[in-house]
């Protein structure tokens, strides 16, 4: 029986760093993507193009993605919060340019400094200059704060709605909503990506969840069953937002992966490798708090690792 | 609109305590039922009735039955691996009685000391102790490893029907199925639920999911699309099984009735006060790493306490 492929996007080198004081040495970070890779994870947002006195910890941007795609089959996204940063992004190679879209007006201001409508002018600006370069790189929009904002607390869904709409008219191939907080659950989830996805379609794919208030790997499931097949995760569930207090933690790739495979989805990945990984990861960045429960307890005694076919490490 | 209510189990004073080197003594398990009964929890898994050369903590099981049901409104649960333990069981005033049986052969032998066949003879004799005695408390048989077992592996989903269905026959009021040792996924959990549902109907109710592999709460979300309406957990994610090596934590009772509540269910819990009562807890539990995410995290801005109305502390 085939079975039903399932992407997995790893952020953590993106979302999970940019919120460590330390900055991570290249030749490290590249330690990190080479083991997710060799454990057969193909797509990495792989860095940040964004001013180095904002993220110190994504000067090497540019270097990240150099030694990414040196790498067999590999995909890269990247994130870019402006023209600029995506021109840097296009000119460094990126396959996805992931650009940010607070729905909440108030994080918007606080995180992008732009109001809404202009970050979706901003959003076309970068659609056009990539036309305008002759690149193929796809442009997603990032859709923010979704399901509610520390600032504002509650997002009206029918404002995200509308903003997805007019990111899909500004030009944006893809739109993917985001919990950058960790208050979203199953029931909200459910809801508004049935309605994103009344007027998306296809072009609706991502969902990135944070773990904060625990129920990151159930609102996966929630959108699972809505038919959504790409997830971004961060190995040892590294991450959260500099302007949101209190965030931290995407869902934590091996655990998200765990769950799949589990249910019989093919992530392409293999869990023991991917384990391996976490564990380099817990060695390059010592003292910090990885979360995530499947690299400790280990996997269940009859767990068929006949999925693992597609990796390198068993071809 | 009226809210679909949802029932807590709090099992942590039994599940929770009994893997515990520390014995707690009787006056902090009423402080902690106590604090929960404030928050609304009216059912408690309050204590196991077994030998106490195997549970030293389930010492005073007794007393702890007779101070929960000194308490308004409370419903108490209490385990009971035997017709002598359940002889104590009733005597003490218990309003379910919990009768677990492992759906693994080799997790029955080593943790209960009994085939399969053994346990449902067991069971028919309580049933008939509890008839013969006048008792009007209700017997669930707790089919336990019913996702998997550490010892032997993969649980064939066919015996774990036939069990269940021996159970029913056997006189079991109820049967529920627990994920004993955190293995279950929620695939495997939509299809054994409804295999069992088909043959028990509404005699399936209670869930017991362990979070130790991280999908405790998915696990939840996929029975609750199914109906089912009851869920055990354990504040603080206190739990897990002495037989069970690497097994720990129950989901918590806090991140799951925020689940609950985000997503418009009922449960009747004021979580500001449950977060309270896991404070309480981990004051009276010194040194002991509890899990659970939304007691560190907090509520979202905007989260609605309108629901908090059954409470004795909003009356």
């Amino acid at each position: 029986m085939t079975k039903d492929p399932v992407t997995i996007v790893e952020v953590g080198l993106r979302d999970g760093l940019q919120i460590l004081d330390r900055v991570v040495p290249t030749a490290d970070k590249l330690r990190w993507l080479e083991a997710e890779h060799r454990a057969g994870v193909r797509r990495f947002e792989a860095a940040s193009f964004v001013p180095p006195r904002l993220l110190p910890q994504m000067v090497d941007a540019a270097e990240v993605v150099a030694g990414a795609r040196a790498l067999p089959g590999i995909v890269v996204h990247t994130l870019a919060p402006n023209l600029k940063g995506a021109m840097a992004a296009l000119a460094a190679g990126s396959d996805v340019i992931v650009l940010p879209l607070s729905a909440s007006e108030a994080h918007s201001r606080a995180n992008i400094r732009k109001t809404r409508e202009e970050s979706v002018e901003e959003l076309a600006r970068v659609c056009r200059a990539r036309d305008e370069g002759g690149y193929k790189t796809r442009i997603d929009a990032g859709i923010s704060t979704a399901f509610g904002c520390t600032i504002q607390g509650a997002v009206p869904e029918d404002e995200v709605v509308r903003l997805c709409e007019s990111c899909l008219e500004a030009g944006a191939d893809r739109v993917a909503l985001a919990d950058t907080v960790g208050y979203a659950n199953p029931a909200q989830v459910r809801r508004l990506y049935s309605r994103v996805k009344d007027i998306a379609g296809d072009r609706l794919q991502g969902a990135h969840f944070h773990d904060t208030r625990g129920l990151g790997l159930a609102n996966c499931l929630a959108v699972l069953d809505l038919g959504i097949r790409e997830f971004d995760a961060s190995l040892g569930g590294l991450g959260g937002c500099p302007h949101a207090p209190g965030a931290s933690g995407n869902v934590a790739t091996e655990d998200l992966v765990f769950m799949l495979e589990s249910m019989g989805f093919d992530t392409g990945i293999d869990l023991d490798a991917l384990i391996e990984a976490q564990r380099l990861l817990a060695t390059l960045l010592p003292g910090q708090t990885l979360h995530g429960k499947i690299a400790a307890a280990g996997l269940p005694k009859h767990f068929d690792r006949s999925h693992f076919h597609r990796s390198p490490v068993h071809a």
